[in-house]
């Protein structure tokens, strides 16, 4: 009973994650098949690979991520699994696994090329439902990684947004923001811990607003006020209790988020980092 | 394979959802999850309560609904587990499972409180993922609850707003808003067959709108017509065939339905229930 | 462990297709349930029908398909199940299954009329609760088929809208807006084939936009343009490559798509299909 997990940009509107589940059912009936999200934004591979990072955390060992965030579909792109040590993943080869296998030893990269696998005729429109689901199928249900095609030596990787550490402050940006409005970015606690320690202390700015509260919890800053804490991804976010930092804020994903010292939040020029 | 179902108000769009299944499955595989709904209303207590009203009474014996609402988390309420002789409901103490439980014998409420049961480290802003699935998944898999953490005397409950009874009417009101426009009120079945049998009969006014057509299905009354009919909840429910009550008589949840006898319809005074 | 479908205008906002799947676990505990889509806008039964045309291919042998598109629920209208060579369809006989059947066997269409397979009390407006989501889960957990209720003659069957044939033209219709945009027609690949072999080419105009290009894959016309292909449904789709072909072409369902010859495409009159 092997867990299939479908992360794609499909929606829920149509009958496409419904055909990958019936084509995954059809060859490997057992299937625990699990949807993380159908809605990426359409064809936003940094969204895909932001969202699989956070997902596939939390599920058990030897799971099979499908993702289809795939907008050179029927192009020239290569179809791929990429084995690591804790899960396969099987999808476009296009940068959409990069986050999530970033920090895993990566045991296997293989083109998806055994005919035999595949649900005939191809489209040239809808890998997912032809190439991607039957694979993980296939696998999940014991069938040889070795023999899905020949070896890869590498794969395309998006480069992960690291901030970017000046004299007196870290230059972080929004990577995400969630449906409840919070602004998710690529600063981690670890380089907070380490700035708050050499600097006295830690204060962060958006834009205009600077010296925004630090808190441990949503609802550590009054409602209606922003409010920075460490998430549940492990990274800095900018909330508001009760209300949604990316409207009221106006943040948008690339938007520059700024660790600064308390007493030089007000003085410094918040451009700096822009 | 016990059925664990997730009610929650995290959307679909982002991994949270996800995120929870991945936990339930790498502690308890065979796990047969079921997803309520995940479009509450952000921190709705009441909306998510009278879904899970209205939705756990479908359920086996012994499943284990998971509930997060949860927008004080991270903050001082407890999150419990409330075991009755259908089922179990995690999750917030915040009144969250009031309406589910509201006709069912209480067997035991107990704090969460092992920490073997929890998925470190804790975050302050997830306990969906860190605290409630990972407990619904152990007592899926048969851990004792006893030793899920000390009972506690009682849990937060809402108040189901009962309908006002008068002189020569019934004042009720509407508590939900489905898909279709449908607007679901307190006044259940016995309640009108009661007042019908005393008054001869019974006529239903919301806003202007007086006499209302009682109906038995969506379809009795004239396309674009209001109708007044016992839904599947039990409840009266105000809608219009082919076309939305909530959006063409301008319903909002906590807007008065008010029952009267048929032949003082027209001439009493409308607002006597406000 | 057989697969059940479920596609209906629900939404997933409210509790009803959670309630659904309640009433199936209770009655079949090893229900593999999958969810083609609840966003059938509400009451379009051609929409439904199309839909699971399309979903069902995927689907393994014996799969039951659930479907609930019901704006006559509680009125005269049959509640049916049709057993197909591959299939049984439940649901109301109002056409829905219409497109799913068509190029089917069917052996045998009966009435859902065992009182002892549905939930009671029966609501007038929620047979997919009380009625087909029970009676799906009693013949997937082997109850015989003969005793569901009598059996008919025949179903609802919705017309196929058939592309027509001109001297020098098919004309031809959007049947289909998918979620990025692409609209899909009633022109299948073999009608194309056929008429290129015979008129030398082909080109396909959609209102003002004559000669687009046939491509192969999204991507093969550049961004922003206008494209035709044989989509994943073996139908010719008008696509943007990185656009929406719905939005930036005006088309609706029911708006005509011409397959002329090459040469005849900017001198003709474009608007002889309508």
């Amino acid at each position: 009973m092997r867990v299939i997990t479908l992360t794609t940009d499909f929606g829920q509107v149509d009958w496409f994650v419904g055909a990958l589940k019936g084509v995954i059912l059809s060859r490997y009936p057992r299937a625990s098949i699990v949807d993380i999200t159908h809605s990426i934004p359409p064809g936003d591979i940094r969204a895909g690979a932001f969202t699989l990072l956070q997902a596939t955390r939390s599920f058990p060992p030897r799971t099979i991520h499908v993702g289809v965030v795939d907008p050179g579909v029927g192009g020239d792109r290569e179809a791929i699994v990429i084995e690591t040590e804790r899960a396969l993943h099987i999808g476009p080869d296009n940068g959409l696994f990069s986050f999530a296998v970033r920090d895993q030893v990566i045991r296997s990269v293989r083109r998806l090329a055994n005919p035999r696998l595949f649900q005939h005729p191809i489209s040239r429109t809808f890998h997912g439902r032809d190439m991607f689901a039957p694979v993980a199928a296939h696998l999940a249900a014991g069938f040889p990684l070795r023999q899905v095609g020949p070896p890869l030596t590498d794969f395309v990787r998006l480069d992960w947004p690291e901030p970017e550490h000046q004299a007196d402050r870290i230059c972080g940006q929004v990577l995400y923001l969630d449906r409840f409005g919070n602004a998710i970015t690529n600063l981690d606690a670890l380089t907070l811990t380490r700035f708050a320690e050499s600097s006295g202390g830690v204060a962060i700015c958006v834009g205009r607003h600077r010296g925004i509260q630090m808190g441990e919890s949503y609802s550590a800053a009054g409602r209606g006020r922003p409010l920075a804490l460490i998430g549940s991804t492990g990274l800095l976010e900018i909330a508001i209790h009760g209300g949604s930092a990316a409207v009221q804020l106006g943040l948008k994903v690339g938007a520059t988020v700024t660790v600064c010292r308390p007493s030089g939040t007000i003085m410094t020029n918040a451009g700096v980092c822009d």
